[in-house]
């Protein structure tokens, strides 16, 4: 049951740096309103904007052993997936498993548990999407595996998805979409960047998109 | 039952700017310990610190096409306040909406839902107190209403009511008290002053309250 | 029942701040995983890391009277630690109250309720961990007690234990164990520099640690 | 600021009667989808259904003395409505309580804090619907209002107004729409008995409704 | 975007109805600890215990349209599987929507969202697992799709895979895993039989599972 | 670290069986208000009223291993107290379990973390108050400690203290207080009878208790 997956596909490196650049909303929008998590995943310091290719973990409560084993797996430019088998908010992720993770190659983690060390990540910029902090440490007793398909934070990712994080949350692409869903989203933000403009004018929604009539239709009454 | 009201009464607008600077945990103490929202609104940045007549939106949950018609509603100096029919975290707001009511003057937004685009916000300084973060999207597709009273985060809002938000949270004044709440809160600043001045040279509050006779009457025991 | 201890026991001065040195993590670690308050206690502004002896107050819910009673039992260097007798989110501690336990040396509080005045505590330097920020007024009608065992946040506290706060959370040492902890904290600290190198230079923690051969054992398979 | 309104205005009897047996649900849409309490707020035991005139209690966190006050404004029929001032889930209610109101012909209690006895109130057949379950005591020292507007569990509500309560939730009707919301809410109970009977027979609602045109109009393909 | 799947591959009735009989711990640990929905998702009245195929349903937040369409696509036999597309606990489903899914063999209901008409649902013995108990209408505007992969709870569902739900809690049994699943089931549940057996006579877990040795290795102390 | 401590002083049994006669509310008021666990700690099923002298448990998240050896440490009229080392709602305790303890004379179990054969505990009658139901299983990795002090639910129980449960929750009595606790509880339980029955026959509190005078010196307004 416990089972590492050692060779993982990956999308192309231009098409993942291209959705970091539109962002996890525009990219929820173009992947058509799914593969967000939840929004209880937070970033431990803002600012911070990546994409990279999903290395999974399924990790028991408490136990941050099969971090170690994928840090083996990570190419450079992936991005760590934990997701914790039952909830678990204790700090399964520090300074050093940050050191390891970064000198090969890794962007950030993703953790529906704990992470700590929070001082130390920020000085190193390695940035961390999770659902607590906690100092709690945790043990290596229990295997889990690498690189299976999770459910992390409501969300469906399999490995080599490409994660999207940035102050926004978290959206999940799958690996086949991705070109696709790139497409879509850059011309989603050129057609964004004209609306902005007349709507910084001083042009309402109202009007741009045509509202009042449906609006009308549906009922709606000016007193 | 889908309206919007178009001609509210607003507070006259020294008065609002006067709350801003007396900030929302002193006009709460001014209103006599009510109208605070609870805590689980909490500001995307730290710092701001406003005051505006309350616009208020009533929209079903995921569905922001109220919030296009709330802001052909706005005058400059105004608040958005958004209240879901049912509770909702989806992304209601985003910097196209924040651009569109910063052109018509708006000073921020409410939400009892949630709000995306956190970094354009920030850059644009437009300031928003809300129950989440999520780049969930919404779609327009059922009415709602704007300027009836809602509820929103525990606090009933009349349009036109002063909200006064900042890093302590968002208090709502009532149109009709914003005058008094204002000269109880300066009265109050002035006074805390004072008090501020003998805390810092070292005096006690167990001496300047002359708390120590009552404490002793209820059985307060020094061992 | 309400009391107030006045003669407290503190630990060494150069050890308090040695842990403060260590941080909450480490202290955790040292410590043997134990003392750790729960993860709903966050800092109300990043990057303060403090240690101090704890001044304990046991609070009726929104009634925030002790605490002036207990900023008289501060020596320099203590820190407040407020827990409610039922759950409560009110903002027992605001700008005043830091600027009185300041005055006497106090380094910073600890509340399992609410506080309020956050642009001020955090321009006066004067750092907080709470379970919310609340701008809502308390009472000053009901006796508590000051200096007796305490449950905060999960973790017992006596009067005079080492409380170790920063960005991770916060630790309570029992006062009893600090020099045995400061101890082997700095052992532990030394340890992880050593292995940060190693991991840094792209070292595996499967290699440093020896897993491979107990990942083996328990079955796991790489396929 | 503290206040008992003494005179306040009740619905007719029998139309707050036929509320009760129309249930939560039903009044809720038949009056336009507003007034529900939030879903934390549940019953204590299963089964109970009722309706009353709301006597408001804004009460602070922990302190239970304005329910006494209250139980002076009971008349036969009225429900209490407990709103803390804060978040508070201690028991503010429980078995003496119960037997003084139910002696002044109260029909139960809401509250948006906790409640005790649970067993003593399940014998008595006392309904009481709230936040939480707790032992924790309460204690009289801090004066609140009764029969001033407050908002219980996110909904407004007057004294006077309706509360209709079940295993569903809780809604509060306006006093002056009553008439007009049984009205509609037996003509509701009318219709669902007829679509009920067609279901039951295994008709879908695809038809009864006529659904199907707009949802291939809306895009809905069938794979 | 909107799809209805309307073939679905369902596992052997015998083996469904097994699982039913096994229980959701049972069939979690057979299936290898996973497939378990979150902790949130609670039985509306106890002692109910069903297995069924799924029919997921992806819904938008308070637009409950999609019900109506997934019913028709119902066998004798299936089983609900309700995963709003953002957190709702709005009340999607009531005494209608059951009279109807239980015309075509529905089972029951399991809801990511929340439930209504609890009263007249216990009546009917038509069981429901809910995020949320709510009186609040849904609106029919807009589509979501019926029989595509979704998370619910937590849980990844296909279409057709095996949902066992009891007062435990919600277990997903892949189709393809039906059969072995149910085999290590009935073995556990022999084992766990024989087991019971010798604790009601007295002796020890320690014993039986030969458990001393190993406490002994790993450092356990008796004092 | 990981101790098992053998030989536990316990109160007298009489004095245990009269605290689960009085209860948890009145035992927790008798006690000063203190003791009392949070309210997320709820039974499984309704009506169960017990006392009995607490085994504690300390464990990691998701690892019941510790309870096998805690069951060897009961004796007849004992309760068990589950407190995991970090927050979890993994089902650490099942039927087996339970027929293992009750062997032992156990007479229930107070978990802050999960439990799982809800309908098997409930026909066996072995009442449980639990942070969660939940069918997630555990392992048997890492060792934990049995009768050293923990924190449950937020309260510190000791080995062999007296643990009160209900169905409005769990009270821990230190076990040096337990007879000065019981003489308290009976005391109370007899006013209260007395008082009762004037309430029942309609007298007012704020007569019985003389409250008129002090809500007036207080300020309470009639209107």
């Amino acid at each position: 049951m416990a089972v590492v997956v050692q060779n993982i596909l990956r999308a192309d490196q231009a098409i993942i740096n291209g959705l970091a650049i539109a962002g996890a909303a525009t990219v929820h929008e173009a992947l058509g309103r799914k593969g967000l998590m939840q929004a209880h995943i937070r970033p431990i310091f803002p600012g911070a904007r990546i994409a990279g290719s999903a290395i999974t973990i399924s990790a028991p409560p408490g136990d941050n052993w099969m971090i170690h084993v994928a840090i083996e797996q990570i190419r450079a430019g992936d991005i760590l997936v934990l997701a914790p088998t039952s909830p678990c908010d204790a700090g399964y992720f520090g300074d050093l498993l940050a050191t390891s993770a970064k000198a090969r190659g890794c962007r950030g983690l993703i953790s529906d548990g704990g992470v700590r060390d929070i001082r130390d990540l920020t000085e190193m910029d390695f940035p961390v999407w999770s659902r607590a902090i906690s100092a709690q440490g945790t043990v290596k007793e229990t295997l889990g595996s690498v690189n299976i398909p999770v459910v992390c934070a409501g969300a469906l990712v399999n490995a080599g998805d490409i994660i999207v994080a940035d102050d926004d949350g978290v959206c999940v692409v799958p690996r086949q979409e991705a070109e696709a869903t790139l497409a879509a989203a850059e011309k989603r933000t050129e057609l964004e960047e004209m609306k902005r403009k007349r709507l910084a004018a001083g042009e309402l929604g109202l009007d741009i998109y045509n509202m009042r009539p449906r609006l009308a239709e549906k009922g709606l009454k000016y007193v």
